[in-house]
């Protein structure tokens, strides 16, 4: 058999985590908090199966997910999305974007990235037989600004066969978000282009800026030509359920889920039926800015007292750091060293980029994952201070 | 957009199913239980959620379940595949299927599908972009036969750009099984011809016959060159928490887990944790065959007081009834019929066809659904009756 993903190997999650255990090494590598869930929405889910949910529910997800989600939408972007036509459960954000690729790009077409981007959707792009076009984001050029976007550089690299543009906003590993001023760009570039967007916007919920999140669906004019990706397993600190959606115009909708169809059919139905009761009730995502940003803030004040030097995180549970006075080693030695000598495992940026290895996509910046109990927290400090 | 899928509309489980709850109809149609699961695999599921397994599992699945899946492939096939680099916890069968056709198949290559067929495996042939040929079954020639292989016409369809042959013993919707003897035709393909079979086993503990379910596993030589899929789903009544699994040899498996990782990254926790648990008891599944045999016994011993003639069901919890004694319309005809005039809901079997519409796929045939209480067996029957 001939590979369809040559450059693809064991992705860089599940080699620092196995590092993380194989070394008794504190894991804030992977993205996942380390503390359950609410044990209410865990009742739900267990009420669900009780009361029967444990067949094939409806292909685009159960109704009453799809009105909560609908309605969770429209209280975050005033978008009012149609419950039966532009809603689609799926099994995690990373289905939904493979679906959204698969069913939109093909031979002959351009699918834009932006650099340093989230493992998955380079092979989506590859397997769908488009080819990936990669923009990077300026680097930081001082210890107070993180990754931007250069709006010039995107639009010119904007040709007829582009298809798609891929955002991913709050941004996986840089924490960066979206302003008003942005969504200006993507209009500008909307008007002048005839291009699809697709927005994982898996973090919509952790934004710590006074603007607050800026979903594309908020302008009109994006909403009509993008898929807008999310999931339940950073807002209910259920990474494990693979509980994701697609809101995204009937035209649009209609082709995932031709897609989605054959891929997965379907979600799991208890988890659909308990998360459609549970986030019914806007306090359970509301408070997750807060909730975060404490978390942020503790491991800011912790690196402080290290050499690490944290980088702005605007969003996410993601916080970066230079660790240029501490070595010179390329991102992901340093990682490696880190977790052996150090017990602390984060994540390499450069992991996020097409060719890791290049000078390029090493600046010598490490992504921490701050959802973790304080304690868990407190422990990395306490070893951190000593590198 | 330019679809890839444009002949993909609303699929027939779902259009029947709705059609069912309109006419407040008797719903043998889609293939799931009216039952629930055992109560201790839903207290396995409580179980582990509460435990604290709510975070991304393995992208290959949780070891313990692997561990299961492989220790009752060894039981029902004899053959060992190793825990490690041969089992894949997937999304239900539906994603093994397309991560399997995905990760193998391409532009130029030819996939070999059995027809009547289950629907998602020509959409999968043409996500790949690769051509599905259709190879049908021999109909039923007697009142005592039922859909057979011609392996002369399997083996003549064959060129040098076959690439995969799909397999679905017990077969959806036919209820044939596989006998030695066609697995002696597998083999001598597989000796003259380079192809990879994809072997879809969900119905494995549901064979009737006293030489019981013929993986292709069996068979070294075969399983040398197989993706063996199958569910939890059908074995445990628990279609509606889509937990699948692949096996395959580690060139195999390797390919397919880089596309299983992008198309949806890993399958839910809690699930994974409990189902281990639960199917380390061979008592689970053991006693399936005799459980659903009573139930065809029971359809078809009510069948035989009406104008339907039923054909032999080998395996599966699926059907077929002849009903050229009572109408000529076409099966899908047939159907709604059935189900607007009497209250039963049925598939037809031309559903299963690539030309749902054309003769060579009519045959006056509709598929029961038998995974049924015996009260709703019963209410259905008497409907029956009357037709
Ligand atoms: C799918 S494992 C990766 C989790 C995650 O989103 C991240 O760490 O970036
Ligand atoms: C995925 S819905 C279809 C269920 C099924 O396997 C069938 O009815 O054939």
């Amino acid at each position: 058999i001939n590979t369809k993903l040559p450059a693809v190997g064991t992705n860089i999650f599940t080699i620092m985590s196995k590092l993380a255990a194989d070394h008794e090494s504190i894991n804030l590598g992977q993205g996942f908090p380390d503390f359950n869930p609410d044990p209410t929405l865990i009742s739900l889910v267990s009420k669900a199966m009780n009361d029967g949910y444990n067949q094939y529910p409806f292909m685009t997800g159960v109704p009453a997910l799809r009105h909560t989600i609908a309605e969770k939408m429209f209280k975050t972007s005033g978008h009012q999305y149609d419950v039966d036509q532009e809603v689609t459960v799926t099994s995690g954000a990373t289905e939904a974007l493979m679906a959204a690729v698969i069913s939109c790009a093909g031979p002959g077409d351009e699918v834009i990235v932006l650099e340093p981007c989230y493992d998955s959707y380079i092979p989506a792009i590859t397997l769908s037989s488009a080819t990936p076009i990669c923009v990077p984001l300026t680097p930081p050029t001082s210890g107070s600004t993180t990754f931007s976007i250069d709006w010039d550089r995107v639009a010119s690299s904007i040709t007829p066969a582009t298809k798609i543009l891929i955002l991913n906003f709050p941004h996986n590993p840089t924490s960066s978000v979206l302003t008003e001023a942005d969504l200006d760009e993507l209009e500008r570039l909307s008007n002048q282009h005839d291009i699809l967007f697709i927005s994982d916007e898996v973090y919509e919920h952790i934004v710590f800026t006074k603007e607050g999140h800026k979903s594309l669906a908020t302008r009109p004019a994006l909403a009509a030509r993008t898929f807008v990706i999310s999931s339940f397993g950073k807002t209910t600190h259920t990474t494990g359920w693979k509980l994701g959606y697609c809101c995204a115009p009937p035209a649009l909708t209609n082709e995932l889920r031709k897609v989605h169809q054959f891929m997965v059919f379907t979600v799991p139905s208890p988890f659909q039926y308990a998360m459609a009761q549970y986030c019914k009730d806007p306090n359970t995502y509301l408070g997750l800015a807060a909730f975060y940003q404490e978390k942020r803030d503790h491991l800011i004040n912790g690196l402080n007292q290290t050499r690490f030097k944290p980088l702005p995180s605007d969003g996410t549970f993601f916080l970066l750091a230079d660790y240029s006075e501490i070595s010179d080693l390329p991102e992901a030695d340093f990682s490696i060293w880190l977790t052996k000598h150090h017990g602390v495992t984060v994540i390499p940026v450069s992991a996020f980029y097409s060719d890791p290895r290049s000078s390029t996509s090493n600046h010598n910046i490490i992504r921490f994952c701050f959802a973790k109990q304080p304690a868990t927290l407190n422990a990395a400090i306490d070893r951190l201070i000593t590198v």
